[in-house]
């Protein structure tokens, strides 16, 4: 059937008894696709009904659906128009892993971060109704439990429902999971209400329950009964009922029955409303549904088995880190660790299991993460951040008030800095060299491998004042020379020694550029290697003497040269220099290998360029 | 009394029946001061009794208060020994007009801007339980109604509920007005409830009462009834309670014999606690009463009747803006302004008083007024967001995901850009070329004068992109000169013409270096002089021309260097350039004037540093 589904419109020509097959096929297509691509699948085959009940009941392209994140928006994407080119998913010139503005009329906004849907979504509904179309479009945002943590999706929700306008906001939330001994009854209390007040009330019940009373006792059941009973005291929705949203659910989001008759009747409501869905991650395919977690962002899998595909056999800098923040924290009980809900993808995942009570997973809440972070070193801890480059930035405000006017000693290791790779624009690392050069108290530094990240952070820990460690996706190679890894504050490294060029390299692109001077060592080109080390203090003196000498001074690193690295030394120091770096524009997707080569950060690119300067 | 008031320890000597008699000294000593120093009155004068009730039960400096913004704390500094000072306020070398770490051991931190307090005090809880202090210092976190509307009080309310920590939030609103008929039952009701759910009911029900019902007829009076009776059926504070907060309150903030015992009650109880107080903005002194938003950050007034002792007699940048926003909006129906609860400051009142279906105040949350900008762009709308340069910092990421990264028409009007002045280093906008220089898709402009801000907000509405304009507090001063002030996209403008040397200024340094110019040549020094209008796309060809015959070569510009204006003439053209900016340290409180001058960017500075490159 999905061949035929070329776009919503043929969707919307099915009889509703042909959906629950067609989700079967969606979903077929979804795995056997992103088995092969990698890719966010447990929350878009979670979202599988969810996007057809939306596409069935109202009128897009002109209605406008906003996918929170858009990382759930597969079947979004099969639906409309996109299931010929689906196998292209996160690759370079294929289609992107989340709504892309320039991909489909059907994505009004390139989206990626969390949390700003409702915001974008009122901005919508404000709009058209002011431009007075006859027939306004109708707008819906779609959020998970995850971006209502955030603090920009209360802005928005606060902002709609002060405002009265027509909106629509999905809420779907992952069914809870009171594991062991959930009954028939507290499974349906858990789809029923999941609201924290609630939740709190059970919480003190059933601690008074059984502390009292006799495991097995027929008051259990009374109890249980009673609880049942709780229910009615409570506005299910009442935190969006203050916020002055109509709450309606919760519901099954994957019975396509009751989803769809229910949009129909909301849909044509006025003002605020929010329609609260629960699904459940993975859904339909059982490795996925087993462990969401693992399957949240997945490289290539086996579908048989949901082993991956290949396993890496290199390190990456966010084991290397994993591994020896754990050990520093076996030396200080002071240090503490912060993740904005990526324990498992910063590395922390064996931080927490090691010292949860030093551990916080304060959700998707980058803001916060940081002035909690500022906080906990104010009382004299020593806590690590660990966020990705690309949604620190919504922390920018809070590193510059927060953190760095207090000159306090929190530690952000900002992992996924450069490319990124299959994810694309909006989750690329590229601007946090010019976004954090420009605050003064903070120290920042960039390792060239392993060893260097891990002195780095043992290094950090000492300096009692703001650091920022940045770090690539990817693995390392590390390099064969006896090097010294101590790390003296604002003291760069030299790797090389040679007088027709200087290179002045960070981070990982130091790396790569000690193979470029061995290349072109045998052309006859002789150059000098600086690990620059410090991005902030940059080592004038070191530079100056290795380029004193130099005919030709390049600088190198994977950051947008624009206020970047490059301009730094050239800032530091007048020298005239040549800049190699990305260029002033949106990254778009591709592996991080291309796309390095695509750039010219490649080994060979790197060359070339010194080639072209030294006239060869 | 408060002559014998140096610490809060004297505070708490004093019996419960004294505390009104010192309170009213208090606010005596804060009008007669703020009268001469201008300052942040309404919202001091509103959080008296709060400041002497905090420390009256909290064993202040061990126990902790974080005053949110910060603005309301002149009591606090007043009780905690810097009474003796308290003339000094907002002046240079003198005591700032926030909470300020190096100032007191009373100030736990630096603070001034918005909606961080509950997640710099629950940094603190954490710490001080995980450092296992014997006797846990007790963490209070004061918040304003204002606080609330922003995204991160949210992020750390949801957070502190989910820990479950020993917190206690103080929230402090406004007297709501429900003018003209306010009657006593009203005005009890307004104190008692204040929230939404209930203020709902209430609409519908006042709405239901006056459409059927004769006026006056008794029935009201049962309404009335009625409407006392609904109070029963809403918890109050169930928003908070369903954050994981006890909710307590609320209660008259001026009330001392309420107040305190409240709090020794609940200061002592475990958990998360809200005690929700309702005060009065400028408490005490009828004019801020009156008028509590022109009294919210006011100059130097007359006690007598509230006036402004000097009014300014040339304009400043937010009023050219105010005036031709206004004018431009006549002309095109498209435009729509943006304010994060500043409509004043940024001169939007005059906006919203003419158009009050095309200006939304989103309260204070610059990240969804950015986003929300986005999505009216994207429906056609041409808005308008007026915010501070250093508050637009809390936007960053939504400036590059959601306004570059879609390439949307949003023009930002980035009012306070350079040194602010009396507000200090939390307040200074000297970081908004750096961050957004290094954002693709801007074009980032910074008038000379108001006819050239007139003439960038006419070329920004046209122009069909991001757009970013950065102007100064401050008055304006024309220049004399016959000059074209029409704006091409990425075209400087040369103002003199002379082969010593080549400034290429920029904003309201441009105005000051022209007289620069004139300086110089009455001492045969002559010089070129660029404006250089616009920091993205610089205008390499103008700027290489000027310079080519040049001996030295000076950028200027009203912002840190790093990353700034000349850093980016460097960039784009190789040029070896002397910059003159402000330094890479946060920026102290001091009259605008005085800190221009300190930095070296009054005329007399820049006419010296050029001298001494020229070897005179």
């Amino acid at each position: 059937m999905l061949e035929k589904i070329h776009s919503p419109e043929d969707l919307r020509k099915l009889p509703l008894e042909a959906l629950p097959g067609l989700s079967s096929e969606i979903r077929k297509r979804i795995i056997d696709v992103v088995s092969v691509t990698g890719g966010h699948i447990a929350s878009s085959l979670g979202a599988v009904e969810l996007a057809m009940a939306l596409h069935y009941c109202f009128n897009t392209p002109k209605d406008k659906i906003i996918w929170d994140v858009g990382h759930q928006a597969y079947a979004h994407k099969i639906i409309t128009g996109r299931n010929d080119c689906f196998e292209t998913l996160r690759k370079s010139e294929g289609i992107s892993g989340f709504p892309h503005k320039d991909e489909s009329e059907y994505d009004p906004f390139t989206v990626g971060h969390s949390s700003n849907a409702v915001s974008l979504a009122l901005g919508l509904v404000c709009a058209y109704q002011r431009l007075g179309a006859e027939n306004n479009p109708k707008i819906v945002a779609v959020i998970g439990d995850g971006s209502l943590s955030g603090g920009l999706c209360f802005e928005g929700l606060n902002n709609a429902g002060h405002l009265k306008k027509d909106i629509l906001v999905i809420l779907n939330t992952n069914e809870l999971s009171i594991a062991p001994n959930a009954g028939a009854l507290s499974t349906y209390i858990n789809k029923v209400l999941s609201l924290p007040i609630y939740n709190r009330f059970r919480g003190s019940l059933e601690g008074f329950v059984s502390s009292r009373i006799p495991k097995g006792s027929r008051l259990i059941k009374i109890a249980n009964k009673f609880e049942e009973g709780l229910k009615g005291l409570f506005i299910p929705g009442i935190f969006f009922e203050e916020l002055g949203f109509r709450y309606f659910g919760p519901l099954d989001g994957h019975n396509l029955d009751l989803l769809i008759p229910t949009l129909k009747n909301i849909m044509n409501l006025k003002g605020p409303r929010l329609l609260h869905i629960i699904t459940k991650k993975g859904k339909g395919y059982p490795p996925a549904e087993k462990e969401p977690v693992k399957f949240h962002s997945t490289g290539p899998f086996n579908i048989s088995n949901g082993d991956p595909v290949d396993k890496n056999k290199t390190k990456s800098y966010t084991e290397v880190f994993s591994e020896k923040i754990v050990g520093l924290a076996s030396q200080d009980k002071r240090i503490v660790a912060i993740t904005a809900a990526m324990a498992e993808g910063t590395g922390l995942d064996k931080f927490r299991d090691l010292y949860p009570d030093r551990f916080f997973d304060v959700g998707i809440a980058e803001q916060h993460a940081v002035c909690f972070a500022a906080g906990l070193a104010r009382a004299g801890l020593k806590p690590v951040a660990a966020i990705y480059s690309t949604f620190l930035q919504r922390a920018y405000d809070q590193l510059i008030e927060d953190v760095a006017l207090q000159d306090l000693p929190v530690v952000l290791a900002i992992d996924r800095a450069g490319i990124v790779g299959e994810d694309g624009p909006t989750h690329q690392g590229v601007f946090d060299i010019a976004y954090l050069r420009s605050i003064p108290n903070f120290t920042i530094m960039a390792p060239m491998d392993a060893k260097e990240l891990e002195s780095m952070l043992s290094f950090a820990m000492t300096l009692g004042k703001p650091v920022a460690i940045r770090y690539p996706k990817g693995t390392i190679e590390e390099l064969d020379s006896k090097r010294c890894n101590k790390i003296e504050l604002g003291k760069a490294e030299i790797l090389s020694d040679g007088d027709d060029f200087a290179i002045i390299a960070v981070g990982t692109m130091a790396s790569t550029c000690y193979k470029v001077i061995e290349i072109l060592k045998k052309e006859g080109l002789h150059g000098s290697l600086v690990n620059a080390r410090f991005i902030r203090p940059i080592d004038t003196d070191v530079i100056q003497k290795v380029c004193s000498k130099a005919k030709r001074i390049i600088t190198v690193e994977e950051g947008v040269l624009d206020c970047g690295f490059g301009a730094a030394v050239v800032e530091a120091t007048g020298l005239a220099v040549t800049r190699i770096g990305l260029p002033f524009e949106f990254i778009p997707a591709g592996k991080r290998k291309t796309l390095l080569e695509k750039y010219g950060l490649s080994e060979s690119g790197i060359a070339n360029t010194i080639r072209g300067l030294m006239g060869r």
